[in-house]
């Protein structure tokens, strides 16, 4: 049958402009710092200016004194009020830790927190806080932290050890990965290269600080409005913390500012502005100054990590082996990750052993690609030395090593795209210019996912869902609903519920939002459109298999002129027995394929100053299906921006005694526009079976490759092969001057 | 197969408490007078103190300049900011009315409004507005209305003429009915009785007056919080003043003090809380008070009829003619339902006309059973005289002449379930004591809704839907997806959403919410019960034919050890592709079953001061099923009292210039406490095929017959036959005098 009806664009691969856009440039977005609730009051926290001290005294009778004064709260006085946690290890319980009690293990920890009728008059009452402490010598560095002399930070701590029998203190978790026999391989290897990289803490960076609303109702529900990823797990650990159902907490999120991964779970303000609703029977709201946010949010790990690497003559690796310290502060994990120096490569063998180290440091949390920057740092760099000093190119030495294609995905493709837009054969440099290669890889994770759509009377199309938008996911969810129903896209509205009302969504992060919730929309998009065939197949007398739908209407093929609005099917469902047109989709668990994001840089450097400049940054990447290429470009942009700006100049840096020493963006450099050079991005669409429309998730990969990429660039720039983030002027200078006259 | 696992009660059927009676004996509910949005202003009405003016000129620049006034409008400043409605009969356009602009034409009209930044700045804004009128005649009554040399109401209005030829003024709308030939029928007949009665407007006489704060953001989308008995229509009619996408318009229904009809559609005070926003540019509230209430809302239709029945010396009733004259006020139909009269009886030859007359009145709204009272009381009242006149019992006249019972309804049987409950047959009585009886028929109707239900993690179940909760309807609602899907009533929670979120639902009225929603919830909560007899399927190994739910658990039929929580059923469904549960259900247009109240009251009557007072009052009602038989009962008891307070004691008494006489509870007296005796109720369970569980909408039937019980009571006590609602005790001493010695 000829089909007659002119076929409009595909909505799903269309470089829609972000339907939140309007309201974000405009003002018009509503984030949780502009809610100002009746009666409301603010919070402020007492935090410790010591990095490790016992507290050996806390008094708040002045503070809860003071007029406008609320609430005061010490762990002492939440007593019964929140969770006893079970400590199955020590076989004892204790209350769910919202404050240190005998003893403060990171400076900023907080150790109490006052509600009062002004943020001026809490912070007020915080300094009336009368505490004394009995300081304790602190750790800093990892490889401080491990050894058997160490100061011991949490007391019930006992030494670990290691797979080749040595004794750790400070570590929580080891991993162990073996696969084959790396003595072996080292053994049949050509050559042999060891090398320790050292990567600091990094802040994500993102502009909202961490806040929340909370109020409890006189019957306990707790209402809370907030900056987060995820209402669902807010809820379930703000439930879990104070140890009530999750029914009785309802989570709403506001319009989110930037996350990254650090605004997962809400236990950076969220529970304490819960803990000081329920205490002083009025709404509270918290917001983090910037300040806060440096010395007590959830940074990204640090990580020492050596890899000794065996390779033949041709480049063809034999043998992996590498040992990561994890600067996790105070909680947080990264050695389940150390294994990922495998990356896409096929390497025979491969052993990996990766330690959590506990430090007088913040939590850890997760940044984007949680511990693939790291590695892929680590890991590629000492690629980019290896094809160096084997004089292999680095792109060749990575396509000797890659796995093949699959059905799937295509590395090698992936790479050779962005080789090629470069003209990577052809490159040319100055003096002193250099290129650097890196690739990271990532595979999105699925989560349980709801959505719900309902095909309005005036044809218009509603996705309700749960999910937080962090990076465009509504534009791209609004497509596939779009697409899928037959629906334009300015027909579609995407409306977020409270953990109340809203179908289960995942976490904004893993790269599965659009991922997980774009299946759930497809899914119940596709009911909808079901349904509405077989209304229109009544009202056009046609059989469903002869109808399409595009542009709203409902044709038959082959004859034009019969058609139906979807607004006129719409109405006629609710004047049917099975009523409105509303289908939920649901999903999880089926896998996506790995991915990779290749990335080129080129770097001038200025041997007197040590100076780097970023002159050209490319990117490709294989996004499994294009659901909204605009879309997919800015996460690409964002996450190469995040990784090169790791790699020059980001790091938390901590005093001996553990003090922060940068805790503000005047000292803790992100990179600005002026310090990035135009981005290039290629896109590979090598469908996944089970994403929507074959998308794979796009955040995460992006962020892995830089740091090596631009490290891979300074050594071919100046010959210098640096083994420390951020590679500043001070470090390239130094490593200069060491290497001697080029 | 054994049923092994022990069954609890059913929980449709069970006398639960409603689930928001906590939240709301305590405080707790959240009304939209408890409201305070930051920057709120608040909004007053200029008003006509005139029922019949020209409006010769408005000047609102003193109230413009007093301070704290942040807009003034009236109907000359709304030019391009409402919609224009097409006048088809005069192929003219004009703006939508929301103010007087050239004529007022009843009292208390809006002429304009003010916001400011208090109520009573408002107020004295309005004050301070000038208007010079011309005052007109007014046409209060609605015999005098219709007469040729009647003043004219609506400029445009054009002279009717009736079936048999009569011209009259001030009716917009005729309704004729015609079935057999009652001209023979009255021929056949023994005895003819033709009576005139008359009924008064009346208030719904909720408890929480009308309100609603609205807000409007910069991109024009408005929000509006409201009491109101369906956020769907007041949203289409907010939209639809306002020239607007229903898409940009979020009603937020907020707990709901009674509506009783007169809260639907947003007329009275959300357009203009709109208005005032998006002129204002700030939220604003508008609370109606109760003067407020009585001069400017949707009460209740007055209507005078006049009925000629032919009845055959045996009872049977062989024709009934009816004309009736509808006081609608300035709005409104009542004409429609002039035939109501055919009741659930089989009268050979029906004829009646009806008529809506305009009077110098306020809009007439829906009252609960919308024209059942009145026509009821007419007809049922009419019945108690023939067969006093007659000297039949007047159970046994109805029984004469009622329809025999079908599959669906036995109405027969319900009049005898109270007969025999109260022991008609024996009844006895004192001195000046009667006894009388009514019945009054409904059908619910049905609208579209949808209702999502989904179980969560810990195996509750959420049920998403957007109806009002006026009668105890989320209670219900919740029984019916408890039970449907397996788990306790605890565990169900009812959500709410707004327009922009909820599944669609239909206003809390005509009955038909439990009804439409009901089934919406079955059908979503069935969905559920399927996929969770899926997932156990695997989980249990076994077929889903051999498994139960009940109690919150899965269940094999047979080995009771073998069961598995809801709880891990949701989890695992989380886990597995298909996502989370999550179901919708939809429902409309399947009919339900007429249904009829009837009731019994014994009255006393004081010969000397007219004084009535209740002594008994029995009412049976078949209810279909009986989702929750308290809250059936609830309704039985609110209705009856309703009607009976209308019969004795309830009129909007207006002077023949139109003014309202009685603006106040203090002289507009509703059925107190102390009035009232103990309520009896009957329910018989007659199950309608399409209703959830077989139910029947129960709100209506019971305010029906109450009026006519009463009459026939007083008439039973002292020989007298009322023809005029209220009978206070200066018509019953009137109608005794006229009546001379018993």
């Amino acid at each position: 049958m000829v089909d007659t009806v002119a076929r409009d664009e595909a909505i799903v691969g269309q470089r829609a402009p972000r339907i939140d856009a309007l309201d974000k440039v405009t003002g018009r977005a509503k984030y949780t710092a502009d809610l100002k609730l009746p009666g409301m009051l603010y919070g402020a926290f007492l935090r410790s200016p010591h990095a490790h001290a016992r507290i050996l005294r806390i008094d708040t009778s002045k503070a809860e004194t003071l007029p406008g004064v609320k609430a005061v709260l010490t762990q002492d006085k939440l007593a019964g009020r929140v969770s006893k946690i079970v400590d199955e290890e020590h076989g004892t319980t204790y209350d769910f830790k919202a404050f240190a009690q005998t003893k403060v293990k990171f400076q900023g920890e907080k150790i109490g927190a006052v509600a009062a009728v002004t943020r001026e008059i809490a912070e007020e009452a915080v300094k009336l806080i009368e505490v004394e402490y009995e300081v304790l010598p602190a750790v800093v560095d990892v490889l401080e932290a491990i050894k058997p002399d160490a100061p011991i930070i949490h007391e019930n701590e006992s030494p670990l050890t290691t797979y080749d029998g040595r004794i750790l203190r400070n570590v929580v978790n080891q991993v162990d990965v073996v696969e084959g026999d790396v003595e072996k391989g080292f053994a049949e290897s050509d050559y042999i290269f060891e090398d320790t990289y050292v990567i600091p803490r990094a802040h994500q960076a993102y502009i909202e600080p961490q806040v929340a609303i909370a109020d409890v109702a006189p019957n306990g529900k707790i209402t809370v409005w907030t900056s987060t990823q995820g209402i669902f797990a807010s809820r379930a650990n703000i439930a879990r913390a104070l140890g009530v159902s999750p029914r009785m907490v309802n989570v709403i999120g506001m319009t989110i500012g930037g996350g990254f991964g650090a605004k997962v779970g809400g236990g950076v303000v969220d529970i304490y502005a819960v803990l000081l609703a329920q205490a002083a029977g009025r709404p509270v709201k918290i917001v983090y100054n910037r300040h806060e946010e440096f010395v007590d949010a959830r940074p990204a790990q640090g990580l020492v990590m050596t890899i000794k690497t065996g390779v033949r003559k041709d480049g063809k690796i034999l043998a992996r082996k590498a040992i990561g310290y994890w600067d996790i502060g105070q909680q947080g994990r990264g050695a389940w990750r150390t294994d990922r120096i495998r990356s896409v490569y096929d390497f025979p063998n491969l052993e990996t052993h990766g330690y959590d180290v506990i430090t007088n440091k913040p939590l850890a949390g997760a940044y984007r690609a949680p511990c693939g920057p790291q590695v892929a740092f680590a890991s590629e760099s000492q690629l980019n030395k290896i094809a160096h000093a084997l004089g292999i190119d680095p792109i060749e030495l990575r396509l000797i090593n890659m796995k093949e294609a699959t059905e799937q995905t295509d590395f090698k493709a992936t790479l050779r795209a962005i080789a090629e837009r470069v003209g990577w054969a052809q490159r040319t440099k100055g003096p002193n210019e250099g290129w650097g290669v890196a690739i990271g890889q990532w595979t999105n994770g699925s989560q349980p996912a709801n959505a719900l759509c309902a095909l309005q009377d005036d044809g218009s199309l509603t996705v309700f869902s749960g999910l937080m938008d962090i990076s465009g996911s509504d534009t791209s969810i609004a497509q596939i609903a779009a697409e899928t129903a037959g629906v334009t896209l300015d027909k579609v509205t995407v409306i977020r519920g409270d953990t109340d009302s809203a179908p289960v969504a995942p976490n904004s992060g893993g790269s599965n939002a659009t991922y997980s919730v774009g299946n759930a929309v497809q899914r119940a998009a596709a009911r909808v459109k079901e349904r509405v065939l077989r209304i229109a197949s009544d009202m056009l007398e046609a059989s469903p298999e002869d109808l399409e739908i595009r542009n709203n209407q409902v044709w038959v093929r082959g004859v034009p002129e019969r058609k139906v609005s979807l607004a006129q099917v719409a109405q006629k469902a609710g004047r049917s027995p099975g009523g409105p047109i509303s289908e939920t989709g649901g999903f999880n668990a089926l896998p996506s394929a790995m991915t990779i994001a290749a990335q080129i840089v080129k770097v001038e450097v200025d041997p007197d100053t040590g100076k780097v400049w970023l002159r050209y940054a490319g990117q490709s990447l294989d996004c499994g299906k294009a659901l909204n290429p605009m879309s997919i470009e800015g996460q690409m942009e964002g996450g190469m921006v995040q990784s090169m700006g790791w790699g020059l100049w980001e790091q938390l840096v901590y005093a001996p005694d553990g003090r922060m020493l940068n805790p503000g963006f005047l000292d803790y450099h992100i990179a600005t526009a002026a310090d990035v050079p135009n981005l290039e991005t290629v896109l590979l669409e090598i469908p996944t079976l089970n994403g929507p429309y074959g998308a794979k998730g796009v955040a995460e990969p992006p962020i892995t490759p830089g740091i090596a990429a631009v490290q891979g660039a300074i050594l071919d720039a100046v010959g210098v092969d640096l083994h420390e983030v951020p590679f500043t002027p001070e470090r390239v200078r130094k490593a200069i001057r060491e290497r001697g006259p080029g």
